[in-house]
């Protein structure tokens, strides 16, 4: 055992995996090592965002969505960038801060890290179980539309994911980031839209936030994707409009820092 | 489509609008396009501040108005310093950190801002209507002074913009700032105003957040003007005593870092 | 008007005050100026903090006295090192950061502005009048000592200024501060003590929180001055260990950052 | 009396005890003196922690633990590392980053602290006593596993306090740290476990936390060790995980910072 462990702290001590920071994701030269943290670390966080965030209810649900997104960048900030979203990852590779290809990696990693993330809440929330149906922990509770109309519902998810993925930008992306606060902006992002948003929408903001609790509790197909494609084209639209302010990332020929 | 794409992003590879920081937001020198694109800034920022600001209610809105402000000064700030209401650029204006010109458009993108946002509430809240009267989202609940007398509702008003003001000459225009915490601070200075003064006028602390409702709502007309001025003169005396303790601006000859 | 207006600004555009750092309260050289200034930012920001802290009651004095602490520091942490409370200054004297006798001049500034913040709630809040008796906004609701013994009260009061002397020891004065982040962890504390100690005295903390609203409303006298003690010993036990762990500071012959 | 003070201040004003930054606690090269402190802060700190959190009842339950932990944090971070967590310590053991003779050391003094802490609370708050059994403030409520079964109560301490040392050694140990805003990020992580977590199992993520009250107010013996072992084993998977993407320790010949 104790030999077992020293060859694994052996095995640690090599290279190690170059430190990154929060944003800067989209560095292609990188190791395949390096690669293959970020996509642990994306689906890693994915999955306990949607494990703290599902089992968060009523009154708590903007706490615990916002500061467990804020926590779970800052843990992998340093190695994936902190996305935790598809649609902050569309962004980068719109605006050109992330191959298209390592862009479709990370959005694989999200949503299977969003579903598995919902297969623990089934292992460790007494009342949660496959196909339950709309009663599901993280299902969105206005999926059905029951408070507002369809186009409505469209509406707030664009402009809360706008929001986000602009802050995103303006704290990490751009050049003069706001440093270590960071990721505490992007959960507060999130907060303030659960307490704006949440009544009307329930504040999803996160395409894998919405497919997993939909895909293992079989709930409210029939919205579902207009949250998901509301969620992508905001984050698009954040995206053109930062690479107007800052200018576009390496893939396209911009400045890196 | 992706030669339009390509043709905007070689648009935006050129010179791109020069960085800035929160707070600075007076040089005068700089180009057109950082102009325009500051003026777009505080007209966009302004318009979610108002669409996010309204639609919170009762208990929310403390963390609603404080949280959603933060975030808008954080994505704001490195494009037009992020003030997002005129009470803070009449501050600049006296105390010589901006030009009266500049500082007038900034003022009227923000109350453009707030008109846009509350119209975007009526397209997004489902029981919004133009011209709804005193229940319209946003409408402060005290405006018809029914708890306190109105020379309490000025009072209020102004001490709680001097200190707001006073927040954003501390934390982000003197020469120490407080680096990246700023855009936190002045949030939580609403915040905290909203748990303190909500009760009594409703906290609103900025001009272009109560005009913006009474001209759509149409709603308490007996006291917008007594927010709006008590909100000017708050601000215009902190920018006097901030002068006082920092120096002046540039306009007026002073440094500026 | 205008040119008194000039005036004022040539009058502002000479030396000024030089800059400081929050903690950093305790060079005897400065120039007169400065010290008015420091004074006056005690003075004022005492009164801002005894009128929004007294206002906010029961579910929100937390957030309302901890948000606003950490909001007032940050607006006089450059000016006066944003004590705002007499215990903290008398820890600073006991370590050496700040001679005695502008530290008694600090304690007075800091009492007269909690007096004088009482003053203004009773101009600005309804239903406050001169002599009210135990209702009055800010008279601790257990001064009476009708939940706790008389010794616990005392306990309590001095574990809760205890920490909170550590920590701006911690965060501001000792070498390693943590920099922009210290007003925000002050502030914190207080909030964190409102959660913990709020139901069961109030959570107090500062002498001239506690001696405003006795003076003003004539609340509790039986009780005020076991607050006072606890605070007072509370801080002198955090600025001693604080002398252990980082040495002490230039009164005391000690280096000064 | 003056003599004697000043005697003191003599002491203190040699060499006193180097200064640390947050996480940063396992160089064994260090003097005594600053070993005793740093056993000493963690003494203090968890004693501070346990009596803090466990007055904070229901609601106040997330905001009184992660409020206190994050601030604790800063008080202590720069005389021990700020652990306040026998899960913490054992990570840093694992990883290397602190000797496992000193982190033995550690998790005494938080185990002390942790109780003593639950002392002062049968004197501070007028309704606990010595052995009141599952009442005791403190005791985790559901402790009893009546809500959930042992399985899922092992499973959520697991996984939260493989986050809350994750974010430890995102934010302090590893290299590109996140500067003064760690300690924050740390107590956050809490506040939102408490969130999600507080009413299946309470939260308690610090075996320190759970066995203080155990002992003392003898409650809830049958699953106490649950909560133990599945917080020390998300600890270790934490410091595996994180050896594997940032490298070992000093300890076992990585570099530190």
């Amino acid at each position: 055992m104790a030999s077992f462990f020293q060859s694994f702290v052996d095995y640690c001590r090599h290279p190690a995996i170059p430190y990154k920071k929060f944003g800067e994701a989209g560095d292609i030269e990188t190791s395949n090592k390096r690669v293959w943290a970020a996509l642990a670390a994306e689906f890693l966080g994915m999955l306990l965002f949607a494990l703290y965030g599902g089992e968060a209810r009523d009154s708590a649900a903007a706490y615990g969505n916002g500061l467990a997104l804020a926590v779970l960048v800052y843990a992998t900030a340093n190695v994936s960038g902190g996305h935790l979203n598809p649609a902050v990852t569309l962004g980068t590779i719109i605006s050109g801060h992330m191959h298209w290809q390592r862009g479709l990696a990370y959005m694989a990693a999200q949503f299977l890290g969003g579903i598995t993330g919902v297969l623990f809440q089934v292992a460790l929330i007494p009342d949660a179980s496959i196909n339950m149906g709309n009663e599901g922990p993280g299902c969105f509770t206005h999926l059905g539309g029951q408070f507002i109309r369809k186009d409505q519902l469209f509406g707030w998810e664009l402009v809360m994911t706008f929001v986000l993925v602009s802050v995103v930008y303006a704290v990490a992306i751009s050049k003069p980031g706001h440093g270590n606060i960071g990721p505490l902006a992007v959960g507060y992002t999130l907060f303030a839209s659960a307490f704006i948003g949440g009544p009307l929408t329930g504040a999803a903001l996160n395409p894998a936030r919405v497919l997993g609790p939909a895909l293992i509790y079989n709930c409210y197909w029939n919205t579902a994707f207009i949250y998901i494609f509301a969620e992508y084209i905001g984050g698009a639209i954040a995206a053109i409009l930062a690479m107007l302010l800052y200018g576009p990332g390496p893939e396209h020929g911009g400045d890196h820092e």
